[in-house]
């Protein structure tokens, strides 16, 4: 019997490396599925397997000894894992739908923990898909007060990753130090262009002919998180700010849908402030 | 006999004004082979017509005739009119050699006047298309100086158009005054992000999925001006910064393409910071 | 008071036809928000006109005098008019979904009438959405006897427009023709390239770098009806058959909301087998 | 001292492959600078590594002992190797001005050992880029009597690649035997689609929405051999069939240049009727 993993190395650079872990998976006697490897010049050797290996070796002792093989980062994720994800959303749902969409077709081992807003205009679509919907208002509370009380509804929910699917308030350093699981936002433009709110419609001031959005880690720096995925389409004169918003729609869902299946594959792998996104 | 004109309104809208226009080519025995208009709100009323007139109407009357019954600024230009440029370049020549190309298959109405350049690399390339290389060296001159050599050096030489086709040169106020033609650059980024120079390296630094370029008019404010193209294509982590600059080439062709077909086929209004760029 | 009317002309071309089209609306007292018109040689003059006209004008007469004026046939639509669709869809579920969601979130002025499958998967679709099921299993039934059966659920059922979102049954001409109102499809390819069952993996098999979907008008030629929206996506040789419909989902899914967006908003004229897409 | 070589590995499937090729290296001293490997299912195993090995190793030695190891076919290339290509064009000459001006800017390790024609048009093209010009008129000579006057041509030229640059003759299996090299020819439709002449016409007449270009070896049988790459782009009720030619012209010249680059990099592999293109 089995066991099929995928293993995540980011290690310093030297001669040998590929020949070294490929061969510890054979000597392990395990099968190699798919290897891609990757030398950013003075930052890293980063590599990815995909391996099957027996049934009664040790995930974690393996890991220990790639480790003390490359002297780098390693991790390993047992393939069928299943991500659980807390999906934020505010007003404009296309994003939400478009996730929720895709994790009833199970296009990937994704489970949605439950749907979180600030405001109460999607109750339905958590009621159509058959997830917990978590309202905190915002009532006249501070951001941090707010926060807290997120932090206290979503409290009993279990959860490995946030996604933001359009949620439109800033999260502080400390909500995002206390959720304790990355988080994956969309921004709608081609960051780093458009920082911030109302980001088309200074797309239009401008007199862009292309618009895009983003899918990238939420660090505290507003929007300037490891980007995952961008998209672009052109646009014309034709269009006023809220075609720009309208085409950037199906954006949004396709770069938000490329992140989230590369992070629950384990094809994402951090170096500073930049992503590896190896290829599915 | 007829004479094919292209007609371009930029007017405060009001209602008829489509209406009026068109009866007026009507009117004066014209035919309308295409029309395009188009409201921005708040803005403008923009339109762009196709025409063909009898020879015995006079283009000026015409036009003033227009501009009377649409308070607007119109401008007609004779189908057939050449675009004359100058066509600028430092060290890398993909860009200058794609114009040159394009010109020499007589693929628009446009004749070349000179190459000038602050290297001397592209002799070669005004040979083969047998155009005047003029250069004009910076030999430790400052920018002003290097300015005024130039504009001597074009003395004599009858162009309606710079093309700053990856010249590497920052242009003054002063000199695109004095140069007394429009000026169409191509940026090597997706303006605005990354404005000025280095602009792969810093999209590599940022980590960004995706690269692009656009085609502008040159204003005293660097990479401000109204934007004309934009062109992108996806990269991945496997592209360093050298890899990010071989992509971009082909995009930095595109946009300038896209650019000099437009201005010469009389298809670019412009509105404040804005163009209006008519399909072809 | 106003009422807002699309009007789609389509005509023999001559001389004065937009200026005796936009005279007549402003001579009934109304204004042209938006006007865009094309000649297609040998063919036809077509235009498409947004207009805002007193409300005491009867539609009707001013359909009949742009008739008399152009000789074409011409067409009008209040703006505001839903359109009634029956959603078609068998085992794969994501183009259904993607509808469905984009009808929630009101992107269009379209309303389901049910959904319709030879399969019992997608109950739940409809549930959760809140339209109703029919299911009309094959169960050994000739294609005659299924579509009678079809035909015979759906009485009853109030739709203009027939979506085939993935139904993998050929339509005979005796159902296109009972069924009474238009039908889009979308087709897992860039037609005319592999027409019929199975394209992705023929895609595969050909070795091709780019595979795409196409939405068009279902006639009684299998995939030969005209084409409304196509798209398309690389592909490399890490992708087999599987990843090329995995990507193809996506695609599949714009090209239909492009359709279907084009076919409510009156933005579609039809001439010969070739379809005019007025841009939005 | 060391000297760097491509291997282009296509093997058998085994447990076991990656290591094996990669400990090889190692163990002849040797370090993967890049190694890309992918297991097409029911097909192959095909890797690319590029490696620097000691001067003293013999590369014949090394191709031998890899091929012991994998079973496959297994060639080796040194870098630095130049392809020498005669670049065929009939009328149209964008993509012959492309090749050209790309040569001239060493974009890749190419050199044009001349460019054959059977019109006249293009000595100028020759002559700005200082290579021979071989024209070989029709002169109502049949197909086999014209191919035999080209190989005389030719002899005396010394190329290891073919490129048909919107080349319109359709070349015999006994042409493309005795000119004892591959060819690389652009079609211009999205192949399968629209094979053989009149393409973009063909692709008008049948209403598409999108236009493509592809680049493949040319086989005895007419565009139907192994694709390179492949590009497409939208065209809309505007463009009528010289529009579609005119917007393919762009496309033929990326796809052309995208499979010279991969084949002169050795990034191509061929199984079957299918191309692996390794990544640049």
């Amino acid at each position: 019997m089995n066991q099929d993993v995928v293993v995540l190395v980011s290690a310093p650079d030297r001669p040998g490396l590929v020949a070294d872990t490929t061969s510890y998976v054979r000597d392990i006697g395990g099968n190699i599925a798919e290897a891609e490897q990757h030398t950013i010049p003075g930052l890293a050797f980063v590599q990815r397997m995909v391996i099957s290996i027996p049934s009664a070796q040790s995930v974690e002792i393996m890991r220990d000894e790639i480790v003390a093989l490359t002297s780098g980062v390693v991790t390993c994720h047992l393939i069928g894992t299943r991500t659980r994800i807390a999906l934020f959303v505010s007003r404009a749902g296309h994003a939400a739908y478009d996730v929720m969409s895709k994790v009833a077709l199970a296009e990937n081992p994704i489970d949605v923990a439950c749907i979180v807003s600030d405001q109460p205009d999607h109750a339905d679509l958590a009621r159509r898909f058959d997830v917990p919907f978590v309202e905190v208002a915002v009532d006249g509370r501070s951001r941090e007060e707010h926060e807290s009380a997120v932090l206290e509804a979503l409290d009993g929910f279990d959860f490995d990753l946030v996604v933001l699917a359009r949620y439109m308030r800033i999260l502080s350093a400390d909500f995002l130090d206390r959720i304790n699981s990355p988080a994956i936002n969309v921004h709608h433009a081609l960051l780093p262009a458009f920082i911030g709110a109302g980001a088309y419609q200074r797309a239009w001031d401008r007199g862009v002919k292309l618009i895009g959005a983003t899918a990238h880690y939420a660090t505290v720096d507003l929007d300037e998180g490891p980007i995952i995925a961008q998209a672009s389409t052109p646009v014309s004169h034709r269009d006023g700010p809220e075609d720009l918003a309208r085409r950037g729609r199906e954006l949004e869902c396709a770069v938000l849908a490329q992140a989230l299946s590369a992070h629950c594959q384990f094809r994402v792998l951090l170096t500073g402030n930049r992503t590896i996104i190896f290829e599915d």
